[in-house]
């Protein structure tokens, strides 16, 4: 089997960037590795909405994949870059955190320093294809790297649980408008909620087990989504519009 | 000859859901099979949008291939998952009325249920993907599956015709403006027609074979389109801009 | 190696547009050439945005690739179609001057006239893919074409030098709001701005190496950017919003 290669960054799709990543990466098999899109719409320079893409697709990717993961706000300067092996997979990424949701054991090693003639405004480019494409190449590669001891880690959004409530953060909206929350089943532990408290109101919510079964109670509904993460949907329109929600809000949940 | 698979979707381009298709697919193939995108940009949920790019984009497909279509707003319900075989083209959907606009004889089979364990919110990953890449393997598959006799059809949108005119539906407002109508070769005969007529106003129009050749007539040009439709277009413009027009709005072309 | 087809086009992402390119494209070598997306985002029908990125992605790409370039607000009409080699690289485009900014010497064919059942709407498909998927397994194909002797070339925007000034042009806004302008290492020759002066007025600028260099800054940092040309940044945000800048805008730099 072919090692697949996985790409997930903030450059959008209006730019020759991926592209040109592309191209190295490819150069490295002769255009025989598989490369595939995860996503590059990751907030600009948000390296939290980059962690959780990566933690929500990382478990669904195949064993021995490489991904390569750049957002990237301190491009050029002295941070390092980085090789993760997160439940056999590897991650070639900026060492800024966006490897901080992976949690469990992680095997880490540092990348080699950018070669001269680097553009200090594309390690993308010249400094982690290069590597995610070796890696694909040769897993043995790690044996040639400097372990990373201290990773940086951003402290990851926990759901906060109160009397007869969960606090919690909108990890990310997706294309039909379902806020994904931190909560996983394990915060959940019994709790039935029956209201979303924003800043801009209050709403009425119903725990659901898919999308268009709350259709038609006036609210929102709750369930657990596709990414490991429970959900704040509105049946047939956009929960974030009409609970004017966006990536990184506080959002409570009360019920009992 | 590889078998092909193409994929049609509203998931858009700013979540990991596509990649997740994906990466099952090809794990079925060793990360052999190639895969390529339609467009994920169908308006969310809106299954007659999804109809027309199905229509418009699969009789340029090869025979042979395999097409994922998912618009899927009742996902978790128990609406059946769908294989076609239309003009020796494979296609897998929901059965909701996604295949409404392949007009003309076709096979329909059913696919399996959701096997357990199986996200009630994502069964284009986790029922309708392993379809997909099972049919692009092994089109002998569905001699294992059940016919399915009667599937849901939405009505399809016809071009009514008037004294002297001729009243249609904008089926799609592509990247430039232009607004695919549902008219066709067969519903012009010989009609020729001078104004448009929407909501917010009336506009002349003149027919011509190509784009640019009505700059300057100061106002819409009427041609056959690429996808097998005739458009309203402006030159150098969007048209949709110009009319206000959306998909799914009805227009009335006039003329003698 | 497989030659690897690289595609360039205003067509966007919500059109089966580029879909039925590459089913053309795929179809010449039973599905086993490697096709990637440069952008399909070019502002629509803005040949010199065309041009900037054909410019600023070709040079990444490998020798003997070959890329599909299509702009072309004329479709339908009689100019002709080209392809050309250079530096190694095959372009196949519309002649009309999207091949401006690649300078220096080129090989320039013409291509066959569109054959019967072409739709004019849609050289991108009828004409232009497949003589880009022949060029990919045939390089020889070339010795069958005529020479293009004079191509159209659009005047190439080039920095304006003053007393203590540069006067540039906004070739493209990035997904991050960073400005590409026209100005290469050339035009500079020990110029160091301070001012970058726009029509809705002006901001202090510093020279800096990469992106967050400047942070703290207060105003806009000048750096040689990844694609060959210098940019206008705000780190941490978009200078394109901060500045009011726009592709095609006029702006001039101060110094000494």
């Amino acid at each position: 089997m072919k090692t697949p290669l996985f790409l997930l960054s903030d450059f959008g799709y209006s730019d020759g960037y991926v592209a040109q990543m592309k191209a190295v990466i490819l150069s490295f098999s002769g255009y025989d590795t598989p490369v595939i899109d995860i996503t590059h719409s990751v907030l600009p320079g948000n390296i939290l909405h980059g962690a959780y893409h990566l933690r929500s697709t990382l478990p669904r990717l195949p064993e021995g994949s490489v991904t390569l993961a750049v957002v990237d706000p301190g491009v050029g300067s002295s941070r390092f870059g980085l090789a993760a092996l997160w439940r056999g997979r590897f991650v070639v990424a900026p060492d800024n955190g966006l490897i901080s949701m992976l949690s469990g054991s992680m095997k880490i090693w540092k990348l080699p320093d950018p070669e001269p003639g680097s553009a200090p405004t594309f390690h993308g480019r010249d400094v982690f294809a290069p590597a995610a494409a070796r890696l694909a190449l040769d897993p043995g590669w790690t044996a040639f790297l400097t372990p990373l001891e201290h990773p940086v880690l951003l402290e990851e959004p926990r759901a906060v649980p109160g009397e007869s409530s969960l606090t919690t953060v909108v990890l990310h909206v997706d294309n039909f408008g379902n806020c994904v929350t931190s909560i996983t089943e394990d915060d959940l532990n019994g709790f039935v909620p029956s209201e979303v408290i924003t800043d801009s109101g209050s709403t009425s919510v119903v725990p659901v087990n898919y999308y268009s079964q709350g259709a038609g109670s006036h609210g929102a509904v709750f369930l657990r989504g596709s990414q490991g993460f429970y959900e704040i949907a509105v049946p047939g329109a956009s929960a974030a519009e009409k609970l004017g929600l966006n990536p990184g809000d506080t959002v409570s949940l009360h019920g009992n």
